[in-house]
């Protein structure tokens, strides 16, 4: 199998080799090569076996044949009298002895850090001695050093003297340990005698022995389950024989996979009762479930006849696990070819795809993938932070994430879905309060779901609709918009640059872009007129105000375009100035050069996204502006959408993006983090005017829109859960007392400084947002296109999962009513914006990001948004400081 | 609190009376009084205290002031020996006696029924005696037996000797007990002393002790966690104090969540290690965790100073259940007004949804909703059977939506969601290899993923356009259609009465109806050419096949259009006959006219659903005429597109119904049962060459269409469990052994027998659809409308849950692309549909329902549609047969 990935054009090789060399050492690598079988064996209860099974799996791995073994024991209490290790050491040498092997053994037991109570325990305690390791190696059977043996390696990394849960030790007896720190020191003790070290033909099996059952505590109070779940390696669980053990043994499974484990087996001590019988059946034979012989009730046994008898239980256990690993190696290098072969990824364009570029993820914890590589010929799980936030979905972190997931099973079990309509339940309910109470908070009374957020739009444009023939008399009984000769036709006013989803209703109120074209949907034809907005962004230090084009015919020569501060251009005060006035007669002039030109249209909404538009290109328009717009439609009756789908949920560091621009629309769409980033959901808020519009005494008045699963249980449940953690100061450290704001995540120092540079053409920071635009040359854009992807690939070589964005807004002005062919566009300026987003847990030391550990940050959806315009000279400088700055905020922890 | 159900006119009043009396004693009720707190003690392993929970509230409940308690022990191993409610009984009366209580104590244990071994070993135990049941009483206290008194009624309902889990105990001892036996012994028990009984002012206590831990099997070897979940009563927890405890509490916690308990409180006995500690840490304080003092070492102990101590907390452990009860009361009682004040309802005219009319489920098991209900001021939980299978997306049983509950806890704790292009992850790989060796077998090789049945058509259409340009060499890059001054239109071309979605997209692609309506969407225009197609069905005893006017010009005269057998109407070598060479020509002509009357349009698409329409009306088209149009685009090179929506997945008795139609799409789409019911997710699969036309060296060739949460992982794990296990005859038995077919689930000489029934129009019986049209005249309509919201009304009375569908198809001709106003649709003919849906499990003994045990059945997605056309003669003679039959498939269990 050739290595997939770490492939790279020698042009960009050197450069790379740099980066890494910079960042390297900052970083402690969480990956972790799975190329051999590595298993976490996990208890029921305590007391179930786990050593044994250990042991009985070591025996089996190094006896047949010179094989290496590693066995890894993080967490021991009641040490020096308990030391798992050293019965695994001292059971398998006795065993290996009397086993007349054919070749030797070299075994070795090793404790890393022991707590000082431990430690004065120790046979030859010293006060004098600082260290506190214990390290034994013995050697069975041959003579030569030279000769082919097996290896035996136990290690114990923590230990303490009291047999308690760690968490308890800790707190009698020190060493406490961070949760980072205790995975550290594993993926360090895992590294031994990996394929590079040891023969290739000898067989290698590592495993981890946890303490207590399932969901013991470790040192840090964290849940065992929760600690090691950022590797996922696969499970064994020894389960429980005794009676009552059915029910203990499935809870723990449940628990291991409510966490997202995979458990190849089950191995339980027979007491008599056929445990294993209701367990098959229960978990349908997917599971193997392997029975070990009664361990004999005399304490003075040595178990060598338990263990001998054993052997071909542990044989066979081994056997399913080296069968589940190869499968599983197997699977994920073969993903890559059959999801070229049999997908159809949307956005993509599959000749561009190259199968070494796919990745391939095994896992997300919290804002990390975990993703699978072939690097010099090993299987490596490489943790790779998701920089765009999965298309913006993303907000939870790995304990919001395990949270999510029970709920998610919760949701299922009690409801699976049930039907919406003239039906009520609770998670419906509760979601729908909690919106109201929320982003709906003062303006809004409905609550209408549905799926996305494009079908989120479609159901905003006909309530608009409605609401405006209805204020406007129109007659609602004409067909086809036809009623007396007299005909109907209704646009929309919205902004260039605007995006709203991809079904045909959602396309149709934005502007042209590559995303409408002919070629796209042949049906589209742009039912809009569409302005072109003021912008405001950083550059040079400052905030800026541009005006487009179409205001040169305006006096705004003496106008303030430079800020220092952003609350300047998002300051009330701003409605009473000349600007306002001025935007005001320019709306106000092209509603009526619209109107001019297009007698029997009616204006019948208003859609705008509020403060920012997202996959539009990342462009922050003036607030003042929108202010404007929304206040001239109201007074022309004209019904106001906001489309919030991507700006909603503290992504702009309020709850909702109108809160922002100070004022409330008719209509607004959410969706995306809505749920969390879990489970698609959307909803469109109203309020009660709007759906006044539509009571009356027959059904045909009522909005006849639903999907099959309008307001399922689950997304509901998810949304309603993770509204509460965003906004709760005890779940998210970012949100001020009052869980009204969010506090300053961006250093401004920095990001004024970004703005400074050569290469930077914009930067745009504000709540979760940072987005960095670079110049670009019209001429540079062909090349930008190859040279963004190697980009692209180079930073996920660097552990940063990030996918380019296309600018769809930089493009010449765009009449309203005409489309430009998407090849026009693309040839001009269709610039790769190269964007990184990112969930990543925040700092609440505003400039202080990485001395901060990972445990003391609170959970928030925030994005970086890097909008690179690649430039071949800039990006050198650039690259660098990005880098640097995204490894300091994301990896070093 | 007025009750807000079972309130009927007087007229219809009658009628319902005589229909429950001839059903309700076929059937036993699972309803269940809520209003006072009923209780579940579950445990986290055997032998946690249980018991000492139990009758540490009973006496707290009983011996503040006169008041009832009802302990029930439904399972009971060891017995005699052991008896969990003997020592409830005893240890309350002795610690009542001693507390020197103002008023007497009534206390009595009964034993239902005892194994044979178990009652051997009664004491008095004699060979004669044909009862087991053990019965005693006692009086503590007082003397007059008017006097009012507390009371404590104990009782085991199925007791065994040994001291095993019941399971065992059952295989041993005998006395086998299946699930829904027991679940009615117990709600039967739960009778005892309802308010009705007891004075009002008295409190009253109900408690259900499991055995075992929460996962430990029943007698029938179901786990009690699975048991007792059709009742979902809320949970009290008995942890483990002890080392492991955490870790075992947990987890059982975990599990009671994943099947869709509420946890009330955690209750724990101190034994020194502080697990209360970490347990309110790791629930972040929303689970009440008490802690009892440590019970005595010496077995001799009494206990009475235990309880004594411990009585303080189980004060306060009653006042935390007392508070989650009525906290759930009130919230239940008060959601009917929340949802009609915030709620905005899918198609629902909001005005004609009385307060009491709203249907408040509280959970779903299987295919049963829990509905609550305020009767006779009594609060209810009544099972109500799905009947409209959710808007036809339920799959699922029980059991099956439990096994999807885990999983979907499973993949949000592995996944959450990760982004989809240029990746790949298990759950969508997975997916999409099942779809393409299922339903996309033989002519699908690609799947592009989206929300839902809207946004899957809408990307097929997008395809089909394309591939159509494509081939017909229309130059892609050309803006607006418009290229060298000629105009591209382009159409689809579809049959009336066809439904594909709410999005404008999928609106403009079916014919005008009321969902098209001008006042719901000004801007479909109805973009195709719509065909009146022939329908079949079954009337007066056969198979029948009918014309549309549009064939009155051809020569159908000696035409066969009676069969007996549907197998005819599928048959293939139809293809060779005169109707074939008909309907060729038809469509032929038709074309033809079309392209004469709009030179500039193109049929750019062909898209139908095929062999049934759903929401249209359930309509049967004519297989062959589907399979004629189908042949007539290719030849034309006019791409083809299935909306299987609502009829893929065994919907029609194959896995897809283009199986059944003998005839391959280029492009389909899938949706709701895709999933097994669960969640939201869409797929539109096509072939290659389809796939093909998008590929090239731009970005802008690709298909530019996707949704947030594309591909989510909780949506491709649901579904690549549902597509296996609903093909799999070990989980679904309606299945033939090879997986390709279902078996014949409607008994055919009923279906005919109804379709000869005077006031039946049509019925359609086929896979899992049964759909049965009541005849109707025009002027029956109006007021039909009201009187199907009565019928709805008592039906769902009757634990019928159902909801009307309008039939929009039932017009007059509709030449295409002429718009007619909905108010013309509805004020003709805009008849109720009666619409039955369900999911539930059928009896693979054909015409033989009413005998097979629930358990004996398999899981299935099959539909009931009943499209009732209600006219007042009729319906009286219809109402009866309909019920009857549907209580017997249903109820009869």
């Amino acid at each position: 199998m050739p290595p997939l990935l770490r492939r790279r054009s020698p042009v960009s090789c050197s450069r790379l080799l740099l980066l890494r060399c910079s960042f390297s050492s900052s970083t402690v690598s969480l990956d972790v090569n799975i190329s051999q079988p590595t298993y976490v064996v996990w208890g029921a209860n305590t007391g179930v076996g786990k050593t044994l099974v250990s042991a009985g799996l070591g025996f089996s791995a190094i006896s047949h044949s010179p094989s290496s073994f590693l066995y890894l024991k993080p967490l021991q209490t009641g040490f020096p009298v308990d030391s798992d290790s050293r019965f695994v050491v001292s059971k398998l040498t006795s065993l290996f002895r009397s086993s007349s092997p054919l070749f030797p053994l070299l075994a070795s037991n090793h404790t890393l850090r022991v707590s000082v109570p431990a430690s004065r325990a120790l046979p030859g305690f010293n006060e004098e001695s600082e260290s506190s390791c214990c390290y034994e190696e013995t050697r069975v059977g041959g003579g030569d050093a030279e000769e082919v043996c097996s290896r035996l390696v136990c290690k114990t990394l923590y230990a303490w003297k009291e047999a308690i849960s760690p968490h308890l030790a800790v707190e009698r007896e020190g060493m406490a340990i961070r949760d980072s720190d205790l995975r550290e020191m594993l993926v360090r003790c895992l590294g031994f005698g990996g394929a590079k070290d040891s023969r290739k033909e000898m067989s290698y099996w590592r495993v981890i022995e946890t303490a207590g059952g399932v969901a013991s505590p470790g040192p840090s109070g964290t849940l065992q389950c929760d600690l090691y779940r950022p590797f996922r390696f696969p499970a064994i669980l020894v389960g429980d024989g005794r009676l009552g053990g059915i029910s203990t043994t499935i809870s723990a499974y449940e628990c291991l996979k409510l966490r997202g484990y995979d458990v190849a087996a089950i191995v339980l001590v027979d007491q008599g009762l056929a445990n294993e019988v209701a367990l098959l059946s229960y978990l349908r034979s997917r599971v193997h479930v392997f029975v070990l012989p009664p361990i004999p009730h005399d304490p003075l046994d040595d178990l060598k006849n338990w263990f001998v008898e054993s052997r071909k239980v542990f044989d066979s256990l081994k056997e399913t696990m080296a069968i589940a690993h190869s499968k599983r190696i197997e699977r994920l290098q073969d993903m890559p070819r059959k999801a070229g072969d049999i997908f159809w990824w949307p956005f993509t364009q599959h000749q561009l795809v190259p199968l070494e570029t796919v990745t391939v993820i095994d896992s997300r914890c919290g804002e990390n993938f975990a993703v699978h590589k072939v690097c010099d010929k090993q299987d490596m799980i490489i943790p790779q932070f998701d920089a765009c936030a999965s298309w913006w979905t993303q907000g939870p972190d790995a304990t919001f994430q395990i949270e999510l997931a029970r709920d998610m099973g919760y949701s299922a079990a009690r409801y699976g879905h049930v039907m919406f309509p003239e039906n009520v339940y609770e998670p419906a309910l509760r979601c729908a309060e909690l919106l109201l109470e929320g982003v709906g908070k003062g303006w809004a009374s409905r609550t209408y779901y549905s799926d996305n957020g494009s079908t989120a739009v479609e159901i905003a444009l006909k309530m608009a609709f409605r609401k405006f023939s209805f204020d406007q008399g129109i007659a609602l009984d004409s067909d086809n918009g036809i009623l007396g000769g007299r005909c109907y036709d209704f646009k929309v006013l919205a902004l260039s640059g605007s995006y709203h989803g991809d079904t045909l209703g959602a396309m149709e109120a934005q502007a042209p872009s590559s995303y409408t074209s002919f070629r796209q949907q042949p049906w589209y034809s742009g039912r809009g007129l569409f302005l072109d907005p003021p912008m405001i962004f950083i550059s040079d230090g400052v905030w800026n105000l541009s005006f487009p084009d179409a205001f040169l015919s305006y006096q705004l020569k003496d106008q303030k375009t430079r800020f220092c501060l952003r609350d300047e251009l998002f300051c009330q005060t701003r409605d009473y100035s000349a600007l306002a006035k001025c935007y005001s007669a320019y709306i106000s002039r092209q509603l009526l050069q619209f109107y001019e030109t297009s007698p029997s249209t009616y204006i019948a909404a208003l859609i705008i996204e509020p403060v920012v538009q997202g996959a539009g290109g990342m462009q922050m328009i003036d607030p003042l502006f929108q202010r404007t717009l929304v206040s001239e439609c109201r007074s022309r009756g004209i019904p106001v959408i906001f489309d919030e789908v991507f700006a909603g949920f503290w992504r702009l560091g309020r709850e909702s993006a109108a809160e922002l621009l100070g004022c409330s629309p008719d209509v607004a769409c959410f969706g995306k983090l809505m749920t969390g980033g879990i489970i698609p959901l959307a909803v469109t808020l109203t309020t009660e005017a709007v759906f006044e519009a539509f009571k009356g005494g027959s059904k045909l008045m009522a909005l006849l829109h639903g999907h099959s699963y309008s307001a399922h249980a689950m997304g509901c449940m998810a949304a309603s859960k993770a509204i509460q953690w965003f906004k709760d100061p005890c779940t998210n450290i970012n949100i001020d007392p009052e869980g009204r704001k969010m506090k300053e995540l961006w250093d401004m120092q920095l990001v004024l400084q970004l703005s400074s540079l050569n290469g930077v053409r914009r930067v745009i920071a504000m709540g979760t947002l940072c987005a960095i635009e670079l110049r670009a040359d019209g001429s540079d854009v062909g090349y930008a296109s190859l040279y963004a992807s190697s980009l692209v690939q180079q930073l996920r070589d660097d552990g940063i999962y990030m996918r380019p964005l296309e600018d769809c807004n930089r493009r010449a002005d765009v009449a309203s009513g005409v489309r430009f062919s998407a090849e026009d566009i693309a040839q001009k300026d269709l610039s790769l914006l190269l964007t990184f987003f990112s969930t990543k847990v925040f700092s609440h030391f505003s400039g202080n990001l990485s001395s901060v550990a990972p445990e003391k940050r609170a959970c928030f959806p925030y994005v970086y948004c890097f909008d690179f315009f690649p430039q071949d000279t800039g990006l050198s400088s650039l690259a660098g400081p990005f880098l640097h700055q995204i490894r300091h905020m994301s990896f070093k922890v």
